[in-house]
């Protein structure tokens, strides 16, 4: 099984998904050619670009974390290719649930849907990290103060997103605010020369 | 003729068509921004994901099935060329049966046609299959008692597929799930290192 | 200037505007879900599908040309990349007037569009190829027999095209014919390993 | 950090989101098949081509230099990283603007947010050549003479693009042309052999 050929894959799939963002954001059907009435159509569509904003560093990061992930990867098997796809499964889901809070802005059906995404992202990319990890297909042996720091870094997302998405039924706005802190958070490098 | 030239771009195309998915699940068109009516037709929308999964699940196997034919084969032809640009016709085209399966559910016409889609797809694949084992393009000399389960294997998507099209006029329904069950089968390794 | 980026770019895009056609064929928009009105619907979308496979292959050819052609380049300067990227325009242009040619069907201005976009592509093809033999950027230098032959060759589309365009004017779905028929006749083999 | 994969991922980014642009030109929405009135529709779509031009032809331009640009960087770290994500957010939305101004001509509230595209496209591209060229990341030691003049070119962009912005406001129809003046003006090379 050809590594080159994998990350190749995965990386055509998470560049277009990060490019397909853009459709979610729509074009104002206005009837009538009116600059004012346009103007107000667009002010309102572009302030509600803060989900596609969150989804494209989300995106990138995990490009950035999987890149890191494959590049210790020496050998590839079965198990880790179906979890590959799993975690493509979801990275490709991301523009409808962006596309919906772009749409109808922060409501709770939206930002709920939008935070079980982000939460299955989450949960696909550790099942990944998790397998390459224990069955021994890395090279790199963590050392152990390494190791609890990024499971703590981790755990931010893995506590953070299931709680945040919960939190959307009732607090929609809030939700979404998190969601953008928490990809704004994992941008902040771990530890100089880790990444 | 440069065979990683040719990898690259069939991996561009499949991992362009698996994104593309996405853009079936509708965005729901509500002219009120109204939570209680926007979670009723989420739901209704996500209700219908079945079809998205069985795509990319299928679009990703082909993938992974390409991906172990091409890395044997040591020269490439005009025919293998054209032949190869046929299943990519095929692939691309999922999208589209796959958004009219996701929007009108799976009645007789739309599980129809996206049975012929998958039956096109078997078929296509077995066209460029046999062609580069019968001239020799492949440095696999596979032997008897790999090809016969192999074979069998490969029988079950090209019997399989047809006869759940078939059915699809009277049990729209039952074929859809066939259509899922089958692409879940191919997932499981045909035997340990064979991938 | 890295020759293989710029295939690598080329090939994405020939890649990516080759997997957009398929959102030219149109998702019936039924009110209610009705599978004999489906089946219409979808009977009379899929009757279109010959500028869909059309264009398909008018894409696909360019590509495996585009790929010999700068297989022989040893150098690539400015022009070169410039010409290069009008060829890219008019490759990414092509599922515009397919999708129209598919929504409308072989009319007058639908079928002179396409025509005016395949004979753009001819064009520009030609600008980069001569660009590149008479610059002496490429490391074959055709024989004359040779050259010949493929100078009649490319006098196919070269003719073909704009007269087919305008014959569009007034039969259209000859035209739709002819640019289906050229498509075709360019997936037979110059001649046995020129390719 | 692989240069080679940042590069893979860039360009395949680039060249999605120059791909992406055609989805901007609207097909006819005609209720009744009549080819004088699709004859209209199309006449009035493609004379507002302008704007996917000059759109295209600024991706191009951005990617030829982003290719130069990551030609003689020797080291890629966190900074870099994620300078040449917020690069890509631009990018990535430039088909929406491009779209606007597809369907509604050069008006004050299209033309401007057009300009500030750019204007954050230029910006976006300045931070991370600064940064590269500040912290000593490139092998490339441009003397004095040839750093003046790329100053001097890249001024062009940066003080034009806010400029014609802020006059969008008022004859959007004269920046219309600027934007596309600029982006050829940026393809006649700097000089023999710099590119």
């Amino acid at each position: 099984m050809d590594k080159a050929r994998i990350e190749a894959f995965s990386d055509g799939v998470f560049g277009f998904a990060i490019t397909l963002l853009v459709l979610g954001v729509q074009v104002p059907m206005l009837k009538t050619a009116n600059d004012a009435e346009l103007r107000i159509a667009l002010l309102q569509e572009l302030s509600q670009l803060v989900p596609y904003v969150t989804s494209f560093a989300t995106i990138g990061i995990i490009w950035l974390n999987h890149h890191a992930m494959f590049h210790s990867v020496e050998r590839v098997e079965h198990t880790t290719l179906t979890l590959n796809l799993l975690l493509l499964l979801v990275v490709t889901f991301i523009p409808y649930p962006t596309a919906v809070l772009n749409r109808y802005g922060a409501m709770p059906s939206s930002a709920f849907l939008y935070g079980c995404t982000l939460t299955a992202l989450g949960f696909a990319y550790s099942l990944l990290w998790l397998h390459i990890a224990r069955s021994g297909l890395s090279s790199v042996r963590t050392d152990s103060k390494q190791a609890r720091k990024r499971f703590r870094r981790n755990l931010a997302g893995s506590v953070t997103y299931p709680a945040a998405t919960l939190m959307a039924l009732f607090y929609p706005r809030v939700s979404s605010v998190i969601y953008f802190v928490v990809a704004a958070y994992y941008f902040i490098p771990l530890q100089r020369g880790t990444e």
